[in-house]
């Protein structure tokens, strides 16, 4: 049977539904879908040898002598066959014929054609290679997938040095996870800041100390130039600063969506190069569904589409594609651009917009830093936080937030984020009643103070809501 | 120059403002205040001997064997005098005469009469005396104050046994402190559960199991009849249960307010006992306002008046009036509820309604318990995080939450606080965008799964915001 879920159908089993990707989007829809009609035909085709693991966990897994990474699968191949998915690994989905509805897959055993009724392409992201980048040279690594930190956990076996290229969070959380494995690691960022494209400078600048104080040796504003290389094997990094000894390298500069196939398809690609779905995760094209890290997704403030492959939004693009491909109505929230890291002693979060993120998108905005606690001082372990408002000037409308503090502290971004989708202000922010006791917050919670800085600022009358 | 603030004039100077108590609801108005006009006489009488001090930090200060008191203040009297804040300790305002606006203040010197054109009421809480307690009896204390803290500390100077009696956040906070100083400690509580008043009781139960994991002997459903003393020293506690043999008696069975200045002054009290104020912290008496513990305050989820004695609450509601005494134009924007506290190694956290507090206010509501992890289980030290939420059934509005887990878990109820404050739905909290990294969260947070669970539980259709 095939019955598009275009026209809103419900399902009473025989369909047939192809998953391209099985890590957070695909098996999430998978899963979804298959609560939703037992009676459907479930195949999900896995390029790599792994589905259903945690890939935020890699760099925990990195930092143990001996990783163990049975613990990062959430469900294995097995436990999935039994809940009634055909989980096929090491098949890679090569083309796709929309108008036919069929795919072209290439396993082990040579290639072949599988119809498909609702096909769902999940295919992620890649690292990004850069044009400096050598094809096939030892000791270079990139790390998005299971079989990527399984060869970096070889390559760092015996060796002494490691030079990380690139300082967001993934280069940053894989500084500490190898520093945690005695290597010597030097990190090697473009850019004057680490996790400069997610920060503001303000907020930026203590994280490079803290990587420091982990060891780390950190260069910033270098531009690398080429590897070095002896008898098939990375030496070193040629760059703008000089040439940087190291046994293994390791590229993480940032990822692309992987979306040959979704465009093979005729799916819609937004500016970013990532396949633009609509809320249902809809693409374009009848039965082609698309979700996770290969999707742009509406963000909530800029109101623009973007590309920010996180693993919530995975896991809840694959939901709703999951839903809504067995005949059911859901709908992706969009997000409001949070994130989160732990970098050795340091937490760093942020969501909504950066203000230069702000400005970009033709907001007139005000940052205002307040440098805060997060306990009072006489409750052992307290320390810093540093809170970063963006606010809109005449509305005061919260924009943006950006911390960075103990681990334990960051997570209050959250009421941020909570602050974003209800689009509250600043004042509304600062009369909220958030929880106070001493081994939690000031009494003025951090986020409180820097809301009434923030709407101080503004110059703005305080909250008249009573 | 008398001018009311009532008529809503701009004071340029000249002003006398009197605050009676001198912790956090009187400290931050008169504070607040000295700012807002420098020209303004601000005498600040407190019948105590310290002034300006963290009352919350006092349990954390006596698990100390040496407690450093001074550690609390957050400004001595000089410091404040040198503000131009006329601090006088030790002096007891016994009577006001809202007519002529004088008070009668007791000192050291004796009594006088003091004249003032605005007049805030900050006298806070006492702690409950019930029935049973014996005026004088050495070796029984309660802990509101810094003396009763200095007065307590003293008593288990060489004492081997304490038994408090009431098991809610004070009570528990001290068994803590007290048994971080060796003591032998019992927990005597009327009702069933420990923090009973504050939670529902399927969130109460891992909280007693927690006190006694650490080392502390919980009675519960045991009524307290009497003390047992011989010379002048209390020597045991007489209970339904039988006799508990005590070096030292501690009661934590509660508060009320010390509304009877207010009352006297002609201000009206609520049902509660507290001082009805309107939003902008003003007695219905012209010149009188009142702030702090000693007022009731509106509870936005119930609409209800509501005695919640906490320090932001006190210290937000100290702000308004000293703003609004100096004539600007604060309002106190109610509260929704939330608390917290840390109790050996477990957070407690509530916000909102409980699921008896909602239906006692006549609300069709509906609570659901997800047994929760804080963090991946491959991650080190992630530990089960409970999660009840409340829901209207009708409209799926979040009505409050509540939260047991490791304290660093639990501080997340303020996404909850933040949900209530925009009156949103378990469908809106579902859709929420909150961080996830390993070492944070799961990449479901715990709040927004416990959300899902919820918004099926009422049968209710996914959120469709998109």
């Amino acid at each position: 049977m095939r019955v598009s879920a275009l026209a809103g159908a419900c399902y009473d089993g025989g369909m047939r539904m192809v998953v391209v990707g099985g890590v957070a989007a695909g098996m999430s829809a998978a899963s979804r879908a298959r609560r939703a009609n037992p009676d459907a035909e479930i195949v999900v085709f896995e390029r790599g040898a792994w589905v259903s693991y945690g890939a935020c966990g890699l760099p925990y897994a990195l930092a143990q002598d001996k990783p163990d990474w049975d613990v990062l699968v959430a469900r294995t191949p097995q436990q999935l066959r039994g809940r009634g998915l055909h989980v096929q690994l090491e098949h890679e989905v090569t083309g796709v014929d929309a108008r036919a509805r069929t795919v072209t897959v290439r396993g082990p055993g040579g290639s072949r054609t599988e119809p498909y009724d609702e096909l769902l392409i999940a295919t992620g992201v890649s690292a990004v290679q850069p044009a400096w980048s050598v094809p096939g040279l030892a000791g270079v690594h990139t790390l998005r997938t299971m079989a990527d930190a399984q060869a970096l956990d070889a390559s760092v076996r015996g060796a002494r040095r490691v030079a990380i290229i690139g300082g967001g969070y993934i280069g940053l959380e894989l500084a500490e996870a190898l520093r945690a494995r005695g290597l010597s690691v030097a990190l090697l960022e473009a850019q004057e800041d680490v996790a400069g494209r997610a920060l503001d400078p303000e907020v930026a600048a203590p994280v490079r100390a803290e990587v420091e104080r982990g060891g780390v040796d950190v260069r910033t504003g270098v531009t690398v130039e080429g590897l070095g290389a002896r008898a098939g094997r990375v030496t070193g990094v040629h760059t703008s600063a000089g040439f940087v000894r190291t046994d293994v390298v390791v590229v993480a500069v940032g990822v692309r969506a992987n979306a040959e196939l979704a465009r093979a398809a005729g799916a819609r690609l937004g500016r970013s190069g990532a396949v633009r779905v609509d809320v249902a995760c809809r693409t374009a094209v009848p039965g082609v569904w698309a979700a996770g890290d290969v999707c742009e997704v509406r963000h909530r403030v800029s109101r623009r589409f973007v590309h920010v492959p996180l693993g919530l939004t995975a896991n809840r693009m694959g939901r709703v594609a999951g839903v809504n491909m067995t005949g059911g109505a859901a709908r992706f929230p969009g997000i409001v651009g949070t994130g989160i890291f732990k970098v050795f002693g340091l937490g760093v979060a942020r969501t909504g917009l950066t203000l230069a993120e702000a400005r970009a998108v033709g907001l007139d905005a005000v940052a205002v830093d307040s440098a805060l606690a997060d306990r009072p001082g006489y409750y052992p372990g307290h320390a810093p936080l540093h809170v970063r408002l963006v606010a809109e000037r005449a509305s005061g409308r919260l924009l943006g937030g950006q911390l960075v503090g103990q681990p334990d502290a960051v997570k209050r971004v959250d009421v941020l984020a909570a602050t974003l989708h209800a689009r509250g202000t600043v004042h509304d922010l600062e009369a909220y009643d958030l929880a106070y006791a001493p081994p939690f917050s000031t009494v003025w919670d951090a986020l409180l103070v820097a809301a009434g800085r923030t709407a101080r600022a503004l110059g703005r009358p305080p909250p008249d809501d009573g």
